[in-house]
């Protein structure tokens, strides 16, 4: 009743809009505290230094309000837009490419609103980012599916897909992927490229967790092996290695993009946050990267070799490959059902996100995906303890 | 060339989006500092106690950095929230119907999403802001200019337009408007509300200047007076009255439209900047805001009084009904055309926004919006005098 007096009114896109049952959860353990939750991509804000931060802020108050505080330039500060050019981006670009958004999922909203119509062919990986889904949907795209393996897309299927349709833009999340943690080898970044080129397909890579590799690593991205450099946009994001709190991403987009782009970010939103810019740009001026990089990856390391090692010993029939990076494992639990399994932790107070809601085609098999990043080891013994009896519970 | 082939690619609703002249001429003024602005709408930066900022930033990071430096709720910061309901909002609601937003100009997006199908009729007053132009036309509605008087909307037309075809949305900013200045009078905001309800029309009341009365006055907004509380959104933002540098704007969101424009929300960003969001909140917990109001109001006062004189003196030719708040006069220069004195002024280094970048249908009078709240008093004087050479130098 009510929700058809809301149609009323609704634009036909709502049809399109999908909730997040992630941010439904990430409500209800932020209202109850006895929640143990490997839900949410939480990085640990501990990890930034707080010291710094103060720096930053004061110099951004006390030197550079004139910008900070205003508005400004629908691109991005320049002095920002700079740095990311410089140490973040590894296609050969200018400057002024590089869009700073309100975190990267500004960035996909942008994108989907620029490039998809009602029904344009958009490629998926399978399982896929749900924030992808989310931006992406409004705009009602024909969304397909393409089945992944640990090294990056299945290429026969790939080729197939490609050959048989349009496809007009393929979005991936190629390092240490969110859900599967999947992250592309360098041969698959390759073919890929090249076959995209090939098809005159758009690439949206999206590279939020490429500075997560557990022994430093860094993948080229995708996009670096493309000679269509007018067809390929890379998003990035400082969430994951410096803090979600600022909303800051980007996009590299290409020229003939640039001015379209612009106008679609003003109509968003006008700018990015000014005073979390100038923050973040004095803040990365100040920093020791490497060192601060290193922290971060040998603490969700641990972190991941915790949980890894509580699973084995607790849950050995669980399975699930070792991630080489990233905040998530990607677990498959044999013999049950993804809704038995929630009812039974949210029961017991305990909470992760189920593997169907990041496909487009819902699977039998129950997955989860388990974040690691945020739970202390105490708690993280104690939540997986819980899984253990709901799961001994139902297949017994 | 270069456009046919973006257009291969690109989605059919970027035929609606629309470039900002208002941002191109920032742009300008930015990289050349010989430039006199009167065109951009910037509030002053000095007018914010910078050691209270750097109060609640240092209280943000020692005490907050757990909510500060995180993911936060889509729909924004719970205490900010309560603060924005009980301190600026005069319609009876619920604290969880206050979205926090990247900006108002984000609520217009996310309004616009959820409301506007191809060709869904919006009514908009004439002139109209900019940025909702910008925010509106990607969706493509059509959008049916109203004719606006010095106390409000001609009534006579509204009620002609109502009557004639089915409305769907009527986006207003009836306080010290941007560009005109117009502000409703209590008398009309009573009748539009009642009409409103007759006809069953969504209204989108942008309230961004709201508190910018030179004396004082606080206007209750049209949606006070509405009986249908299920259609009518408004929209407030801390720019004007603390600053834009963080991008802070809410939403005030009918109860039955809460859950869709929580998932419309994550969809385009996830979440509102926590870390400014914070910072804001305790910003506000420390301010005398009747202080700080009643200094921003008295400093934007003396500036229109300023180039109110300046005009009067050097070029009492031109036209305009003297604003009783906000931050632009809406000034007629009679005998020349817009494009002929843009081209003079632009050579001069001195820039203000022609009337037709506000306008669904070009007038051929000349109209210019004029800010006063950004330059000096010695600047804005010279900015004068180069205006005054060009016009004289057309119109003899």
């Amino acid at each position: 009743m009510e929700t058809n007096l809301a149609n009323q009114f609704l634009a036909k896109r709502t049809n399109g809009i999908r909730s997040s049952v992630i941010r439904e959860i990430l409500k209800i353990t932020v209202q109850d505290s006895e929640f143990l939750s490997f839900a949410g991509g939480l990085p640990n804000p501990n990890l930034l230094d707080q010291n710094l931060l103060l720096t930053a802020t004061e110099e951004t108050i006390r030197n550079y309000s004139r910008v900070a505080l205003q508005y400004g330039d629908s691109t991005g500060y320049e002095s920002l837009r700079k740095r990311i050019q410089s140490d973040f981006v590894d296609v050969p670009v200018q400057t002024n490419r590089i869009f700073i958004t309100h975190g990267s999922q500004q960035g996909l909203d942008l994108l989907g609103k620029l490039f998809l119509d009602v029904n344009t062919n958009l490629l998926l990986e399978d399982p896929v980012y749900l924030g992808a889904l989310q931006a992406f949907s409004p705009y009602r795209p024909n969304m397909i599916p393409l089945s992944m393996e640990f090294d990056g897309p299945n290429l026969v299927e790939l080729e197939k897909i490609l050959s048989m349709q349009k496809i007009h833009c393929f979005y991936t999340n190629p390092s240490y992927q969110n859900p599967s943690t999947v992250t592309w080898s360098l041969e698959k970044r390759k073919v890929v490229a090249s076959l995209l080129d090939q098809y005159g397909v758009i690439l949206f890579e999206d590279e939020a967790y490429k500075y997560l590799d557990f022994k430093g690593l860094v993948f080229p991205s995708i996009s670096s092996f493309r000679e269509r450099l007018d067809l390929t946009f890379v998003l990035g994001s400082f969430s994951k290695i410096i803090s979600p709190g600022f909303r800051l991403g980007w996009v590299v987009v290409p020229e003939l993009y640039q001015k379209i782009f612009t106008n679609a970010k003003q109509g968003n939103d006008l700018n990015t946050n000014q005073f979390s810019q100038v923050v973040m740009d004095i803040l990365l001026s100040h920093l020791d990267w490497k060192e601060h990089l290193s922290k971060i990856q040998s603490y969700y390391m641990k972190q991941k070799e915790h949980l890894v090692e509580l699973l084995k010993f607790h849950l050995p029939e669980v399975r699930f490959e070792e991630p080489k990076g990233g905040m998530f494992l990607w677990t498959e639990y044999p013999n049950v059902t993804e809704g038995d399994m929630m009812k039974g932790i949210m029961e017991k107070k305990v909470v992760m996100v189920p593997g169907n809601e990041f496909r487009l085609v819902s699977t039998e098999s129950a997955f989860f995906r388990m974040n690691y990043s945020f739970l202390p080891n105490q708690e993280m013994e104690e939540g997986v303890k819980r899984i253990v009896s709901v799961y001994r519970d139902i297949i017994t």
